[in-house]
């Protein structure tokens, strides 16, 4: 069998099942591990706190195109989706570990461009990066690897969701799909719309401080948004053996998305690389998290009881399901 | 400019001073940084003990050739390599974060060869594989990222050496370049032989104890040889701003690259992939440190003055200079 018939999430699968078997014959380093492979980030229990680690490759035409993106940009996503996975665990990211594979041929003064916006993000947040790897390859490929701790023992976690609890989202969805729609040839007149298009799929800002106070609040279950909304519902109910019903009138679609992009719901729904943060909680929780955050929080849909095959279903204001393709990035799929 | 005509070295200067440059905006990080950019693995304080993490990457045709080598020694080499570097701060491996990119074409069969290969390794070391990535790519790229920990505060670094010291290497040198040159058309027809190139180039067995055991004995200077012995000693003298002298015939190439190999030589001084453990110190430590290892230590010269432009000479036992090709292996260069 192929790689590309298994799938990105069967592939996952067998990594996990081999690398599961072989656990008894490492006891001290499985005993520590708190989170292992499937979840945003895994979370290893060190000497009196708990250590988070995610890594997150970015290659060239599959995941970026250099003929739409700038050097600076690219820097600064490759950092921005490891934040963000340190986000969706809660945990405070320390330092990051940079590998770039590239050729020859490029130039300096991109390098240059591309390290010191790494540089700029990796500042935000006080992270610094420490090390790392270069080498010659046909094309770009870019791994970062960003390491973290838990200020308790608390952790945002896939695997907690329960039935009855309620389904919110960080800020808005779509911007960043749409992002893409115009980079790819969309044409949107308007600057400043432009600007905030670009910026949303280009240069996203992990929710970092927001993923540390939905701890701080109670909240156990999340997972940002990177392969989509209904498709990283879906790895949350997964996890948590539950289903998930998504209101469809309530999903915060941007303005600006909902002004120029007709395919809108669409894009809110499947278009992923939001990085905004998708969490469950009951509905006291849910409240706290309202008045602590600084940003939008908006309540979109309920945990329910496990019913397979389908884990997420769309619902319109009547409460009627609405067929959706299935799924959201899947990498060989796609 | 090219990054071609900068280097691979030049580019990780470049990446070091742009981040040098950021360290007092992300004061609190940067403190804890004890080994930063330009040693074999990062240092970083944590709460009550150091963390070492490591990454490196595979990239198919320019570090291997699916080929020449098989999935299961492409799993065990993309590990080994980073448990080399974690061993090469005389630390303790934990645990490693594995990113996956490769065609959908690929057979699952090879990637399940792969896994198990790296989760054998790892079991050897007590390391658990706790997380990564997989994507689609054109062509194969593997980044492993391992994280570990040193029991006290001391640790094995690249600038520590100093003028008087003997230098030391572990095991034999060589190996992994003849084997190499076997891998890509050489005949050598005795089986035995065959298998212990190929395996020295494919499945080294990372000095992960060793590295331990130099640190409890006072060692405070190391490298583990990736680039080949001159290389990987220019980057202890650079970093040390010492200079050092390798005599020829003390360097130990192993029995069968002498028996089958007329450049044995050049093998062991350039060839690199040996994955031994290069160090300084006083003559009364590597005494001990011959006692307590049970692998061959060998001392190959003696650290001298700073003296530019060249780093690390190579004599004759006459203690007249051999010409040789300068460096090892550069990304960008080779």
């Amino acid at each position: 069998m192929k790689v590309s018939e298994l799938g990105e999430f069967g592939l996952i699968d067998l990594i996990r099942d081999i690398v599961a078997k072989s656990q008894n014959l490492e006891r001290a380093s499985w005993q520590k591990t708190l989170v292992g492979i499937g979840d945003d980030a895994a979370a290893w229990q060190s000497n009196g706190h708990i250590e988070l680690a995610t890594t997150d490759t970015l290659v060239q035409n599959i995941h970026f195109d250099l003929r739409l993106t700038r050097w600076e940009e690219l820097g600064w996503k490759a950092l921005a989706v490891n934040l963000s996975d340190i986000a969706a665990m809660g945990g405070i990211p320390s330092y990051a570990l940079l590998s770039l594979s590239l050729p020859g041929e490029l130039e300096v003064e991109d390098m240059s461009k591309f390290i010191n916006s790494m540089v700029h993000l990796a500042g935000e947040f006080g992270v610094a990066i420490v090390g790392g790897n270069v080498a010659a390859a046909p094309n770009v490929v870019i791994t970062v690897t960003v390491i973290g701790y838990s200020k308790g023992k608390a952790l945002l976690k896939r695997s907690t969701a329960s039935p009855g609890e309620q389904i919110a989202v960080t800020g808005y969805l779509g911007l960043s799909a749409a992002g893409l729609e115009m980079l790819q040839g969309k044409i949107i007149s308007e600057p400043e719309t432009n600007n905030i298009l670009r910026q949303a799929h280009l240069k996203p800002m992990p929710r970092v401080k927001e993923g540390q106070i939905l701890v701080e609040q109670g909240v156990k279950t999340a997972i940002d948004i990177s392969d989509g909304l209904v498709a990283d519902l879906s790895h949350i109910c997964e996890s948590s053996k539950v289903n998930a019903r998504i209101k469809i009138e309530k999903v915060p679609v941007h303005p600006v998305v909902i002004a120029n992009f007709p395919n809108h719901k669409e894009l809110a729904l499947y278009g992923g690389e939001d990085y905004e943060l998708l969490f469950t909680a009951d509905e006291t929780i849910i409240a706290r998290v309202k008045q602590a955050l600084n940003c939008p929080v908006t309540v979109i849909g309920d945990i329910t009881k496990e019913q397979l095959p389908t884990r997420v279903t769309v619902v319109d204001s009547k409460g009627n399901s609405i067929p959706y393709r299935k799924g959201g990035w899947e990498h060989f799929k796609n």
